[in-house]
């Protein structure tokens, strides 16, 4: 017997019919002797039905307002899926994220979890109730209900299975799991029965959107197993992907996958004045307006200047590159230009740690392909490159290959 | 100065135009310089949309959940309410039945308030804030969810009036205030500027439904007056009743209107032996199914027996008389009979106490219309008959004239 947190995302009870199925799945884990606590987002499309209220009334109002009222499509779920266990003989019952509490700080709209009240949950489990919790949502120290943002049910979902102590956080999502690379991409890429959280986070932070960033680096803090699952399979042992600790993994392979990102774009400044405080001067800026910075790189010019180049998110483009342009001038930069055509490839596998050259062997992957690089950026379990977009599947499909990655052809 | 409590209906926030109708109202009061707290209804429609999501997923589940999924209606209104005042420059706060906390019993879908906590709020209205409050909800002594059942919001509104100590509870609807009668049934039915908590009380309870009874009976029990007002009237000083204590009203009227239902249905037993317990045996059945009793009526017959005649909903006329149809038989009563072609009309004025004859007036006034009374029920300031409901219409018309409560012709 084992406790056991499962996460449904809003396609996965996107209707009645989606939700009863839900409930059958539920009802099956739990005749098998288990404790089954479950997180579920809000149904498919009700966040952006109230998210065009919003617009409706006034999209520019205080982000406490949003929150109050785009908690509501959790709860509604929470609700209906209690009430699909009990008309199938199930005892459940439901729980919002203040009702937990799921106690967050006062961040509206994109809230952190500081802590989770688990009396009430572990008291619900031993008479044998199916509990069910409102995802995405919670409560700060002075009642205000709060959002976590995009990727919150991912989140609540392990925080709970953390607080809980679970022995596994099961993620239902429309895929079977983790995969070497985008099986649309490269038609060959092999499914991943088991990787480690590190490279899972690398993985996510790269473009695998299976699992949000913030719950995987949530599990890795707190060594929590993540089994991602499709909810569209009806076979309960289906293939999965179980997202553990390094150490729990026997089959090492020094690259995992292949991740890769085209929502990004690249701005450069070049000729700066080389001195301290330039990449803080340049950065600081930015994010005064909000805008998450990626990939950064600093190179020596000649002249005592420095040429530095960073990458934001595509949609922030046009915004960072009017405040980078107006700061270069002030500065008396030469040039300031970017270019919102490229795209991140990454390689990513613990076995890095252990295996020198594997960057050496990436680079010269790409260069057989004619392939330029136009910035690299490297951590102990992971190689970046920023390429021209066109070249995104060629590099993508010649890296899988390249390193052993292509399913047997059986 | 004044603390003033508005509440608004679901026709009121029916779309983001009415919502910003509704802002633009309360900032003129506050404009006036008075604290406004303001308690809405869910938007018109909402509600039967939650229903039959939950009619297609399990409608006989527990109250509890229901609670859950309803109460999300409310608190989206407070939300888009609270950002469209922002929107105008309006500080506004936002709060759900259980962050006020409204505190009720665990009756779930039909929760009786016990208590209301001020505390924050009043801070709020000191710092100039309008409060939104969710109508309809509260929450339980153990963190559950619950709803107040029909009429909840008025209710919400009031209780939250008396516990403010606020001077003037608004209710505002989709009509200008109270009517002497129907004025669908009666065209010169005459508007009501002031009337008495008690009158209202027997007029809500007879039908004439622009407040709910509960709501009515909560102000009449802490003297919290109550003015009913159009909420699509622009003007701030339109027409509008206020429902009060009896001694703040100078203009004392022997009947102050006459007030019908047509939901009603008659159910009879004879021949019923004549004992000790009686009602208590025919009516403890019915009370057991959860169905209400309205009117009761009990006659000495001839051989020990006694007749027995009581009216109930007509939703549930089948349903109580399949029950009294049963027992009749158990108790060797003569006959078993029903009628749901009825109407019950009543006058109401608080002048009665002091005017004799004015039940013998109606019965004269329905005489001479040839009009057969089945059934006469009586209180303190009203007087209630059962009639054939074909006679509805001439009935109401007849008294009216009779009373004198037809408007003056200018």
């Amino acid at each position: 017997m084992a406790l056991i947190v499962q996460k449904y995302g809003g396609t996965s009870v996107g209707s009645a019919e989606r939700i009863q199925a839900v409930a059958d799945r539920i009802i099956r884990w739990k005749q098998k002797g288990h404790d089954i606590v479950v997180v579920v987002s809000a149904m498919s499309g009700e966040t952006n039905r109230l998210l065009k209220l919003i617009a409706a009334v006034n999209p520019k109002g205080s982000a406490r307002e949003h929150d109050v009222i785009l908690s509501t499509g959790e709860q509604v779920t929470i609700g209906l899926l209690s009430l699909a266990l009990e008309g199938k003989g199930c005892a459940a019952k439901s729980y919002t994220g203040p009702q937990v509490k799921v106690l967050t700080d006062n961040s509206f709209s994109k809230a952190r979890i500081l802590d989770i009240e688990d009396k009430a949950l572990r008291a619900d489990l031993a008479d044998g109730k199916v509990i069910i919790v409102a995802g995405f949502q919670g409560v700060d120290g002075d009642g205000n209900i709060t959002t976590l943002g995009r990727g919150g049910s991912d989140t609540t979902a392990v925080a709970l299975a953390v607080a809980l102590k679970a022995d596994e956080c099961q993620i239902y999502t429309d895929v079977d799991g983790v995969y070497s690379t985008d099986p649309r991409v490269v038609p060959s890429a092999r499914h991943i029965p088991r990787l480690s959280l590190e490279e899972m986070l690398e993985m996510a932070s790269q473009g695998s959107k299976v699992l949000q960033i913030r719950a995987v680096e949530f599990a890795h803090k707190y060594h929590m197993p993540i089994r991602v699952l499709s909810s569209f399979d009806e076979n309960d042992d289906c293939k999965s992907t179980l997202v553990t600790r390094e150490e729990d993994i026997m089959e090492k392979v020094v690259v995992r996958g292949v991740a890769f990102n085209r929502d990004e774009a690249q701005l450069t400044v070049t000729g700066v004045p080389d001195e301290p405080g330039i990449a803080y001067k340049i950065l600081g800026p930015i994010s005064d307006a909000n805008i998450e910075v990626d990939m950064i790189v600093q190179n020596v010019g000649s002249d005592n200047t420095t040429d530095f180049t960073f990458t934001v998110h595509r949609n922030e483009y046009e915004q960072a590159k009017e405040i980078l342009c107006a700061l270069a001038q002030e500065m008396g930069a030469r040039t300031c230009a970017g270019d919102n055509k490229i795209a991140k490839v990454s390689i990513v596998g613990v076995g890095m740690r252990s295996h020198a050259g594997v960057a050496r062997d990436m680079f010269a992957t790409l260069a057989k392909e004619g392939i330029n690089i136009r910035m690299i950026s490297t951590s102990e379990i992971k190689v970046s490159v920023v390429i021209d977009e066109k070249y995104l599947e060629l590099a993508v499909r010649s890296l899988h290959e390249a390193f052993g990655l292509d399913a047997d052809i059986t």
